[in-house]
């Protein structure tokens, strides 16, 4: 069992190891006197987890609810927050109470949501139960869900009081889902970790899972910590993400975010490469890595597709788009480009 | 002109003045460079002044685009928010531009609410036009909306950038709207500043309505600036919310926040009094006080009805309410009492 500690105001701890589920009452009252909890969670992860937790936090003293909906992306969105609210509402919660949220990013982002607004904040710990939540969206206070006029663009930025990642429930992931994980892993080796690079480069990383999610979320505290609010130094997690965005996007969403943020990267060292700012080596390495861990290496789309979609990204500040260039293994940069050189520099990804 | 500094992270000013609105952009410029701005007002204040706001806006060097709702709590809703945030994104806002808030509480409240959680978080400037919104919401981080559940149940505490309150802006007030905003003052009166009450007592309170809104919004600064998540010391704000709130309910708000909380306030007054706890000169000053601004004194439900729903009050912890009582005009304290005593104390308002 690993704990690193969240320098956040206020700050937090993200626990990791195997069995934390059934003991996870236990932890949470550390951090919260035992009060009314709402187990906020999909109907998928629900059927195979939710009775472990409740009994758990029953066991603690909380007193329990459930609120459960479609498991996927296509309820992410603001009737379903409200939903959440009223739901809350109805069972009398107070700002003495508590959020726990069971599942996936989907989860974690709207419980998360919900639990910044309901009273305008209570308290919440967030328990991922996908690698993709794990090693990304457990750390930075990010919640939020979709509009009709894209994704995540409604949210705020709300810390959890716990995050608890049991890497048991791993188990229950597909090898696709798994890896989508690990594509956010890998981006931390490549902009900070050269050792995390290397252990997913070797495969077979559900045996190192535990370390896997250590080393992204201790790269993430650090970042998150020194920029909250995302004004500037976190843009460095961004690292594929502006590719990846327009190839989501592009694919209507049947490209997970994983597979889109290794062909968001693998497109950006190929461009660096062309360009003269990283070796043939880093991009033959973390081809190799992607390909080994069963991530997509060959872009879907052309230049002119992804640069359109990129363009109308909410990050961008006027007239100009940070990228981040990869310089070797474990060190990027960040690159305020023109919106034209953009275009040309997209086109050397092919 | 005044300006008054409000000490939150990040701080801004409140500026209380006449003939604002027609140079609000050159005051707004002074804090956000000139962008985008969506003025969000209500369809009743859009025709009297979001030209001269627009105008001035662009006079200034920003884009504006206009968003109005319905007038009224009808539409204080979160589909009233989803369709702002619909708005942002198509009229493509970034984390650059800005939203100016134009109108009363719910307009402030609302469009607040958008600031917040629109690409979580971006800028807003409230320009309020009522006395209410100007000596209360316009400081304070309180943003929101209703839910079906109860008032103000959603939202999120978030600070503007610049508050611009134009004293013009009241000659378009009802007296009755504007003795709705007097008795927010009268209350910062009873609890802080026996100067600002004297005032008020004098009556004909639009001639010193400049001087009543500077005292409100110090007073209120200080104190959210010492508490900004509402954790303790601030719910000296509440002196007359806990009965108020009771008789907005009860009155399925036929009867306006300003009356209820004149209400609350004698209401507490008398009991206090029958408790030995203030004196006899005290209920009658605040009586007096509030007859001459045509606010009520006469409690329209009984304290059975008060209680039963002051109980299921949002800001309740345990088994406990937290009183703001009277000790002299100027100076009132925080009783934290439990429910059964609370019952037996409303029962001595009458």
């Amino acid at each position: 069992m690993t704990t690193v500690k969240v320098e956040t105001a206020p700050n937090y701890n993200v626990i990791i190891g195997k069995d934390l589920l059934a003991d996870c009452g236990t932890y949470i009252a550390q951090v919260v006197k035992p009060c009314k909890a709402a187990i906020i969670t999909d109907d998928k992860v629900k059927g195979i987890y939710a009775e472990t937790v409740e009994k758990s936090l029953q066991g603690a003293g909380f007193e329990t609810v459930v609120f459960a909906f479609a498991n996927g992306e296509g309820r992410k969105n603001l009737q379903t927050i409200e939903a959440m609210l009223e739901f809350l509402a109805e069972n009398e919660f107070t700002r003495s109470d508590l959020i726990v949220t069971l599942g996936g990013g989907v989860v974690g982002d709207m419980g998360g949501f919900a639990a910044a607004t309901f009273l305008r904040g209570i308290r919440f710990v967030q328990v991922p139960t996908t690698m993709l939540a794990m090693v990304d969206s457990s750390v930075g206070g990010k919640t939020g869900c979709n509009l009709k006029a894209g994704k995540n663009l409604a949210g705020a930025f709300y810390q959890p009081k716990l995050v608890l990642c049991d890497t048991n429930t791993l188990n229950s992931l597909s090898d696709e889902m798994f890896a989508c994980g690990l594509a956010e892993a890998i981006k931390t080796g490549m902009i900070a970790n050269e050792e995390l690079f290397d252990i997913c480069a070797k495969g077979n990383c559900r045996q190192n899972a535990e370390q896997i999610i250590e080393y992204s979320v201790k790269f993430k505290a650090k970042v998150v910590a020194q920029d909250e609010k995302e004004s500037g130094l976190r843009q460095i997690l961004n690292f594929g993400h502006t590719m990846a965005h327009s190839i989501e996007k592009l694919s209507d969403y049947k490209i997970p975010h994983g597979q889109a943020v290794a062909l968001g990267m693998i497109g950006i060292c190929r461009a660096s490469l062309k360009q003269g700012i990283c070796s043939a080596e880093l991009v033959e390495r973390l081809e190799a890595c992607l390909k080994i861990n069963s991530l997509p290496t060959q872009l879907p789309f052309n230049a002119e597709e992804i640069y359109r979609i990129a363009t109308a990204d909410k990050k961008r500040k006027g007239n100009k788009l940070t990228l981040v260039l990869p310089k070797i293994i474990g060190d990027c940069t960040l690159q305020p480009m023109e919106l034209g050189d953009v275009k040309a520099f997209f086109e050397k990804a092919f």
